[in-house]
């Protein structure tokens, strides 16, 4: 349902994002009918963001002039009560990443931190060994250090992972389900925030219908399981089907 | 037969084109038997732009080094008679494409503006609802405007949507048919201005090939309709078979 | 054997690439179970390739910026033992790809280059009619000039095409098959330089490997005959499989 409401809204989504998952992150907003834009050049991100039903910063891709875009770009959201959605990619591989995550929380207002365990991990300043921009392995209750981080934030927080959690501090829910194999196509989690961003852009109950997109999107890709070159092919389609623009 | 041609010739085609769309723009090229080369650096642009057979200025992700850049290689072919498409993506959306777009009109002999109608509109000067990227919606004489713009830069002009105008200025055609669901993949019109620019590699009746050009488009994404995964794989293979690349 | 070898240890690879590529080089290396991270902000690469298994640069859409990130992440890989693969992407089309390259490969200790045959020659400055980032044409003893230049940098040379070579300078070898399809899909070159990578982080004979992978690779191109758009995800699927990975 919060896949159909997008559609239905064709909210804009204006997405600072890493150049290896910009084409696919467009591609799936496109599939479920929302309007993705990409600009990252300091000129424009106020006036785009602006003009934007929701903002993604995405740090995949980093670097020091995109850095001052996504400040100007959230300075420009927050003004205008434009939600936020941050993807702190990687966060743990450099000290670089961990700087720029912090001065983007301290600076701004963001609504939804959407990571994998790794990230938020070092988000929080726990102890785990991540694996460059992968999630990577240790033993941490993943539900107790997402909340301390959405309490930390007055954010919402979303870790996923073979089951995903989603926290604002107080409320906990967890969602099973999906295959590993969305794993083997770049950007998925990249997607994931992109399409958290678009359901801000209309969203009366966020956690709810946040909630809800985390339980279609392990579905689009439990359906979408084949050999990984048609996987990348259905799970388009699943989530053109999910957004009931399947005609 | 535009397609055919390009498959015969082989064109080098330099493209200083937006992040989100490079990996498409590349492989439609290729499947149509152009040889696409991606450069941005204004070391080399003026260098590169002189061995090519024609030249994409794209602004999808436009930034003050890829605009020097854009500048640069105009020049660099304008002095070996080297045909410049221009792609003027999202100029209605913020003042800074706007600017940029004036700049390379009135420093550059372009050929071919290839855009949106909203996009026309905001170069005409006309008014119109941009949302981002994308055309949006309003009231307008599409092919007066479009004839208006042509006369001005002295190019021609191409508006795309769900019913394609070129003009000289002079001369109007109008393109009926193809899909809505192109809209649904990124990169559908930049992908279109490179083969325009393509086109004009080898064409001694450029107004008549782009023609053909833009009919052929619409057929290749007629013949793709599909679920908008297998939406893409189609719309590659169709542009192969136009081409008469498929063997 | 040798993508079943990056299978079973997910070896993680830097990657300073081009911006086309980033996608598709990023699922590659995923299909066949690697982890790659692209990273090239000069502020983190030194960091990155430190803790990577293997670093790739790729000169596709260099500029001043990467440039530097370039030499600064190819001096921590040198440092730590990181194996390095080059790939000149275009280094005989313009003078800064030609000069770029040259200063890589001065500065550092490359293990592998990997490239057409217009690049070859190009770096080993020998006469030869490139075309943009393609081959090109003429005539030329490619054995010859691969084991001049695999002599010169102390490195294993590998030149792509109808015929693959690998040699290091004294050992040369050659690989046929494959098809001329993998041509026509974007990023096919730079995928096999950052699997060349991916076998290096593991690797104790890296020159049986790399042939291994050679053929491995011509096996994929031959598996994935199709139209166009289906040869891309036929490849992806190839990969995987001839990975172990299809489960």
């Amino acid at each position: 349902m919060s896949l159909q409401a997008i559609y239905n809204k064709q909210p804009l989504v204006h997405c600072i994002t890493n150049y290896v998952v910009a084409n696919f992150t467009a591609n799936g907003l496109l599939a479920v009918g929302a309007s993705p834009v990409m600009a990252d050049a300091i000129e424009e991100v106020g006036e785009m963001a602006a003009q934007a039903n929701a903002l993604l910063l995405n740090m995949g891709t980093l670097n020091e002039r995109t850095i001052e875009s996504m400040k100007k770009a959230g300075l420009s959201a927050n003004m205008h009560n434009t939600p936020v959605v941050l993807d702190p990619v990687g966060v743990g591989a450099t000290k670089f990443r961990a700087e720029t995550a912090q001065q983007l929380l301290d600076l701004l207002k963001i609504n939804v931190i959407r990571c994998n365990i790794g990230e938020m991990a070092a988000l929080a300043g726990v102890n785990w060994a991540s694996k460059g921009v992968d999630s990577g392995k240790g033993d941490i209750d993943v539900a107790v250090t997402a909340k301390q981080l959405a309490n930390n934030y007055q954010c919402i927080v979303i870790v996923t992972g073979e089951q995903d959690v989603i926290t604002d501090g107080i409320r906990v829910e967890f969602v099973e389900g999906g295959h590993e194999k969305v794993t083997k196509m770049t950007g998925s989690g990249c997607l994931l925030s992109a399409l958290c961003a678009a359901v801000l852009a209309n969203s009366k109950e966020p956690f709810d219908d946040l909630l809800t997109l985390l339980n279609e999107y392990k579905q689009a890709s439990a359906n979408s399981v084949a050999t990984i070159g048609n996987f990348h092919t259905n799970f388009l389609n699943e989530l053109e089907n999910l957004a009931g623009g399947r005609k």
